[in-house]
């Protein structure tokens, strides 16, 4: 393997933000793409990203800027997509340099639409990019704590553990502490299913429920997101370590989630509709229920929280009925 | 068993009032021990506790308030404890009437320092009590929450299953959801672990730590409260379930709880001494800390958050390196 393996960041956005922020520490060179023109001639001017984590000072002679996403591709060995999962199709659309032999990484929290697969799935299926060359970035970590250099905690999975070491050292610093795991499918499934239960925390709150609730509905999304993973793929995997338990609180306590505040305008009454539009970012956790709901039918696994939650997006049912009658079903 | 069964509560604090606001929603009568003479005849007059959870209006004839704590006792057949663990000892010194055949059940959240056992297994060896008359009332559940009757949920455990389900149809209303479980060791240990969890969750608070490492410290305290719990009583029992992470959640997310607030103190560099003189209320985790510590001794649990809080508290070591060595151990 490449000693000094090349890296790209895709995406313009917080979470890439944070991720080139933290490959810079380590790593000579990226490349980063976003479409944004505007956005790569400030960076190359001012240093900081303009619409995003605006307070972090990049050395721009380590970037390689680029709104063109072959450009990206075709540079690096490892490609670290960071972009909303609904715009991950088009942005695949674009490519004409091969993937072959490339190392995908997801830090994408979502489903992707067009085939409702987990990000990695897709490059699996759709790409025949195999599960050797594909991993997961995955917190609990909310890039605004990485703009100001708290420490937080990364997990890196890839079929691959090699793989997964040389992505965990290069993002690795004082303030980056990022572990390994070998769990792609059950990594990726959790960080796609803590948005649903962020925007039910969020419903929850709208509505007026409190604290003592919000223990009891994380103590319950913990035990049903396990079910939900366990029928998907089943291995060996402690739900309490921090990539699965970690994010899901991370998230579901998080006053800035976006899936939480979704949620929470949904409580206090807006139409999902309206929600939506109210919103300038996309909620992930919105696609993320159909596609769990969906995907449920053929598992099985019991899971009331997303249940519910889809019950009020997608079926257009009130949520002050739909939540007291969950609130019957959670223990 | 007694079809209409008489509940005493011992303790004038909120907990105590709330498990007596639960209890007139269902019951009759109930005996209310305290021992501030003032607050009981301000009560008796103006329906409201004075000091804890005010806003809370009592049904005056329901109450037979005493702060004779051997008239409550006599009174009852179910004896429910909600005092501060450091005042029990002095408590029950006071007590002349007979626990015999009494259910006694425990809302106390600690351990007692004199004998260094959790209350039920105090109750136990200290006076004979059989485990099928011994219970323990657990959350996720913020009095003042209770107060506003905001939807809470409790577990009664009890080694007697009735028993346990004669408390937790007595407390159950539309606010109210309590459930049922038999392991009694387990939950109190939790209840008072997750208060050593609070601290730590404070001092890092305290230190400038964020929401990300938040995430992961309680994704490591429920993973090391498993391995304390089982070491102590190894039965099946799900340490997701809401007695256990769920009580460590609201608790370790509390900024209302004392616990988690003496700990931001010391982590902002106030000393023990100075962090306990400042606050009035009782931590219980401060004692919790010393016995679990002294404890695991024996049993050998691999407990890095415990041994971090009892190194700060009780060995005077500088909260800002133990913690920097803390998160090297954490995953």
């Amino acid at each position: 393997m490449n000693e000094n393996p090349k890296f790209a960041v895709i995406g313009g956005g917080s979470w890439a933000t944070a991720i080139a922020k933290m490959l810079c520490v380590n790593v000579p060179e990226i490349a980063w793409y976003m479409r944004n023109v505007y956005a790569i001639e400030h960076i190359k001017l001012q240093k900081h990203n303009p619409n995003y984590l605006s307070s972090v000072e990049f050395d721009t002679k380590k970037l390689r800027l680029t709104n063109d996403i072959n450009e990206a591709v075709a540079y690096a060995d490892y490609v670290i997509f960071a972009i909303p999962s609904a715009f991950l199709g088009g942005e695949l659309k674009k490519l004409t340099a091969s993937l072959k032999g490339k190392i995908i990484f997801s830090a994408i929290k979502g489903i992707v639409p067009e085939t409702s697969l987990i990000v990695g799935e897709h490059f699996h299926q759709e790409y025949g990019i195999p599960f050797d060359n594909i991993g997961v970035l995955t917190g609990p970590c909310h890039a605004e704590e990485v703009a100001l250099e708290r420490l937080s905690y990364l997990t890196v999975a890839c079929g691959d553990q090699k793989k997964a070491k040389v992505v965990s050292k290069n993002l690795s610093s004082h303030y980056i502490n990022a572990k390994i795991s070998d769990d792609i499918i059950g990594t990726e499934y959790a960080a796609m299913l803590k948005n649903i239960y962020a925007i039910a925390a969020g419903i929850a709150h709208g509505l007026g429920y409190g604290d003592n609730f919000q223990a009891l509905l994380m103590s319950n999304a913990i035990r049903e997101m396990k079910k939900f993973i366990r029928k998907v793929h089943r291995m060996k995997r402690n739900i309490n370590n921090s990539a699965y338990l970690g994010d899901l609180l991370v998230t579901g306590y998080s006053v800035f989630s976006r899936n939480r505040m979704f949620g929470n305008m949904i409580g206090k009454g807006y139409t999902v509709k309206s929600a939506m539009m109210e919103m300038s970012m996309v909620a992930e956790g919105y696609y993320a229920t159909k596609s769990a709901y969906t995907l449920n039918q053929e598992y099985n696994a019991k899971t009331p929280i997303i249940d519910a939650v889809y019950s009020i997006l997608y079926e257009g049912k009130d949520a002050k009925n739909v939540f007291k009658k969950l609130t019957e079903k959670l223990d």
